[in-house]
């Protein structure tokens, strides 16, 4: 059963796969009483990384959470580990990114305010006004900068400047329909989630909708992916479909995918809350 | 409810759209007392197009299916209409194509066996003879025709001669593996189905699911084209897909799929075989 | 292509079926030069009845639309049809019921907020208050009517009284955890629809997710149908379902669950309100 | 990665949950380094039981399979273990029962042959003479045991004393359309699969299409599931669906779902097949 982030540490640990390291992991957690309610792992038989997530009950460990970092620096080291060992308490500051269209939008805020997502929604940004009565319902600060299509450049270094100040954990662009610039990518690399209306790597770029109805697809669907300077080729969190017919028109296919659009970007930036994605390349793995 | 093709005739339409169409096929059939068990009409907003199919009682029919077609002729004219009215009782001649893996083949060949598939399978053609014990025990002609890699097209011309002989109304390629030749692609315009092994248009050409596979997406998938001369770009008749994930190798990806081709194969061909696609330029009209 | 409404005259049309029904209702469209942008049929084997929806351009029609209800008469006599014309253009008035939970509720109003429901939302009634901002926010009226247990006859005519006032052409139970009484329920007779959080007719009755947990399914799903007096058994309009398996606990079925609710039903909505559906006994005809 | 289960020990194990379970296996298989390929845990929180399964490369370990129990006896005390050791190499001895429709046993058999269910397909026992050529064909035993409904004791003795003979590690029902005994269903606890083909607990019993015509469900599934002495009540190993609408007559509703039955059987097979399955009460654990 998956528990609540309240109340667990989870351990996060990428290294080379090789035999013992769950026994070992799993020994040093024991031995500091540690309950573990969930673990997952995964050996990537292409790089030849391991990868492994473990949800451990605070209250059941007879150390500090900062004690386990520190006495765990031995086995991360022998088997040349990078780990995470991380408050599921602690509350990510998010900053969602918007345009015009609500649908993504609504979603998330909406989930967020029954706990459905366990996050600090900071801000939402957009380049233009439309949803800021959305977001003065949930209480969430709104800022309005505007993208000057001729200064792209000055724009972004408002949106740069904001975001500093906001200091986020997680970024997500919930229809933002800007491409973030290279230089956000990488300062604040796998963790920008953004949403492509397309079932990505088809119909990647712009008007994925009219793309798809001219090439005459029985399925339309959505992606969930982290940014990265690539355009829509970052890694892929998460991906749904939907069906279509003849029958709809692109207006339709739009329709259709907003629900898809919803859903997928709802599960990434869930996964991604709760420490289960690895990127790996292009590649994730998602323990769900 | 979709009526069993024996004693019903088809008629399928094209013609511009505009007011009067239906009410002048519908008089014109209800005059002659035809009993219509089915009716799909498509107007496409883009080309202009009106399509119909009409699915009429054979037994209902005051005159016959000849004296019908002569006239049917005046309202064809005075509409600019393209044609036909169908024998639904008549089985379609089939040739399949296949090559090493019998998964298609088996699926295609089982249905027709239960009567799913009203044709008659006249013979399949393989460029390998593993699967030839297949075909006798399902009683359906085997042909093996090699090609021969440096000379493409003397094998083709066996291939074709054959087809001459056989005089197929639909060609099937059941994971065939081999181009098939656009003199070929021409001669069987729009007779000629193919299943491609991925998500159509990702992943075109070779190797969809190694290609699958290190993009990471979260679905694979297969789609069914009517095979043009412009590989992996004819008109898709049906797609479907199934979520996979990191946990998944190649091998695994390649035997996932297989389910998700057998059944994309069996719908696009049941669905040409009753006579519900229209081809309208790369896109098709499908009346399911 | 499904137009949109507006501007649409919707022909909806119930009948024995017999011969030669569509040549006398397309040649009465036609000869008022009505043009027909969307047509769907259904003869019914089991009951013998036909069903028939036309959507019809209104300006198109050399005659109005009262004209038209009159000079229909005579077909629908000599055919013993039931029929209505429909303007499109006509905003039905909804009420929604909602109780505490906001994952129905905010979806539909969000909907309606950008034009994806048709529709005049003159009120929100529930049995508690805690929605009671989310409707101001969306600019919905909201009236409180508490339900009390021991009263509850007298607590649903207070509920009768407001429907009254309010004359609702559609109602919808969008979550709202009470028993319609019977006199509601035949009042407003195949224009009430319900979502109830299981794949019907499993899991009937109340707490559907852990019935669904206790039984170790591995899909769940969601219902909409229309209410009537026996409990949960109503003609269903709309059904899905999601994968869940052994890790999921009740809560997190209930969370999976929200998001197949939440689509079912506003599908289910949306056919109501074009005027898609046709109740025959406990079965729907929907012409998606 | 799911490895091939050549060469591989299964171990699985059952148990009260509690601290440290994890810690003490994963050290026993790494002292004596076993090189684990895939592992996965569940722990019950309504049972209080713990549930894992590791696969152990065979050539990684120090030690051999027969010392591993025996060693394994100490751990397994200490924390109240029923385990299992298993050969991946070892295949199962599978006995199928068929009656006259071919199209799960002709799956099954396909599946079997392209090495896709590792077992030995030791026989087919069908109460009907006509799948005896499909048997042949894939070099699999046949035995005809017809049912006299009158003499059904008689009957199941004599397939009984068959299975007896056979000694099978698995009996799968792929629509035998027979009540098995209960005898039988005790005899082969948790080793008989059947396939239902409705989405238990709906339509359970005889005729689940026609069931699910008359209550007009938008979705029809099939069920795979251990037989119990409770008809139809068997812990769920697998389900799925397919979408259909009113135009669906009852033989439609069957050809749709022979799709479904086939690949949830064979489904439901292979996790057995891999020991991927634990029963609890009446759920399952599918570890897949």
């Amino acid at each position: 059963m998956k528990k609540k982030l309240s109340n667990t540490l989870i351990l996060k640990i990428q290294c080379p796969d090789r035999v013992g390291i769950v026994a070992a992991v799993s020994e040093f957690i024991a031995q500091h009483k540690g309950w573990v309610t969930e673990a997952n792992y995964h050996s990537d038989p292409v790089t030849g990384q391991f990868y492994m997530r473990s949800a451990i009950r605070a209250d059941s460990l007879a150390i500090s959470a900062e004690a386990f970092r520190l006495a765990f620096q031995s086995i991360a080291k022998a088997f040349e580990m990078t780990f995470e060992l991380i408050d599921g308490q602690h509350k990510q500051r998010v900053v969602l990114f918007a345009s015009k269209e609500s649908h993504c939008l609504t979603d998330l805020l909406h989930r967020w305010s029954i706990n459905e997502l366990s996050c600090d929604m900071v801000a939402v940004i957009s380049n233009h006004e439309v949803l800021a009565d959305l977001c003065q319902f949930f209480n969430v600060p709104f800022h309005h900068i505007a993208i000057d299509p001729r200064q792209k450049k000055a724009s972004f270094e408002a949106v740069e400047e904001q975001l500093e100040r906001l200091s986020p954990d997680l970024i997500v662009l919930a229809r933002y329909m800007q491409i973030f610039p290279s230089g956000l990518c990488e300062r604040y690399s796998s963790r920008v989630i953004n949403i492509h209306h397309s079932f990505l790597p088809s119909f990647a770029g712009a008007k994925p909708y009219h793309q798809a109805y001219d090439r005459g697809v029985k399925l339309i669907g959505a992606t969930s992916h982290y940014v990265t300077e690539a355009l829509d080729e970052g890694p892929i969190i998460e991906q749904d479909v939907i069906r279509v017919s003849h029958r709809h028109a692109i207006s339709e296919l739009a329709r259709l995918g907003r629900d898809i659009e919803r859903v997928v970007l709802a599960r990434a930036v869930r996964h991604h809350l709760e420490h289960r994605v690895f990127v790996s390349g292009q590649r994730t793995i998602v323990f769900d």
